[in-house]
């Protein structure tokens, strides 16, 4: 829990109430590789800040091929945004791809915190607009880069977590083929 | 400018004091067809409200090609959120496709009519959650939906612009060839 609460106060100025409010509409989970914790097309209100591990978030296209959106690591926020804003049911899936300790928040409480301590409320935007940020600059890289130039934005974005990561995850992020990112790997290792 | 005033008067209490600060800061243009507004590589500081007409958020890949990101109609905001919220040049352009008359604000302006008046920083949450959603479901309708299930989305999302809008733009945002297009139009009139 102290992730949290140390990840809003480097943030913003954090009362000893607004804190104690804090502590108690958040949960600690740690949870294990292979988790999921928010299922394509069930209800979701909650959204998960992640104080350690590793998280993707992904759709499975009709045909059963997932696509991977995010991957979170440590002090990222990760949820699905449509069923979060829009109070429908979820369009992706969350798991669990590296055992991790999450904190739960569910949107009402949330919205009741910025209410009651409108310092959150900056915060609360500067956040959204990272996050607007940051799918803009998914899609664009997805239409604009080659699949060589991805993978080197995906180790720039994050950093270390490579190994934690399942072949098939980040080929279904890069939105390519496995053998296609053998190729890119190889040639990187030749370039060496 | 009086489109703008309505829109916010209808979405959250505006006190007298708040209007005239925003026709303060706002800049009302009357644009014409093919005016770019916001051009990519340069700075930008601007988000439009749309009082009426149609515009178009593009990028350009290394071959020339064009993709549209985002139409925009009525009562919508359009910018490059990247060079808005990251301070940098933008990465899109910004183009009117239909003679409009838009309205300006900068984007220090808003974080000052933001502090100044509170009650607008609960609208710029609740907006910049629907650009999150609207970013999400582009990248998954991408994914997931057929180019004739994202053209019928399209009309859906977009009711009575496809008239507006040049082959190429709606081919461009859809992410298929004008003749792919075509071929849709095509069976969708034999169908009726």
């Amino acid at each position: 829990m102290n992730e949290l609460i140390e990840h809003f106060q480097s943030k913003l100025t954090l009362s000893k109430e607004a804190e104690q409010f804090l502590r108690s509409i958040a949960t600690e989970h740690t949870v294990s590789k292979g988790k999921v914790l928010i299922r394509e097309g069930q209800k979701n209100d909650k959204i998960f800040f992640i104080a350690s591990g590793c998280l993707r978030s992904y759709c499975t296209n009709k045909n059963g091929k997932e696509h991977t959106l995010q991957f979170g690591i440590k002090d990222w926020w990760i949820s699905d945004y449509i069923a979060l804003h829009e109070n429908t049911v979820a369009q992706l899936s969350v798991e669990c791809i590296k055992n991790a300790k999450v904190i739960e928040l569910k949107r009402n409480d949330l919205k009741i915190f910025r209410e009651q301590f409108p310092a959150f409320q900056a915060y609360q935007i500067r956040n959204l607009e990272r996050l607007a940020v940051s799918l803009q600059k998914r899609i664009l890289n997805q239409l604009q880069l080659s699949a060589s130039e991805r993978y080197d934005l995906f180790l720039k974005t994050y950093p270390n977590i490579e190994q934690d990561i399942a072949n098939y995850h980040l080929a279904s992020f890069l939105g390519i083929a496995q053998e296609s990112l053998s190729r890119i790997r190889l040639k990187r290792i030749k370039e060496k």
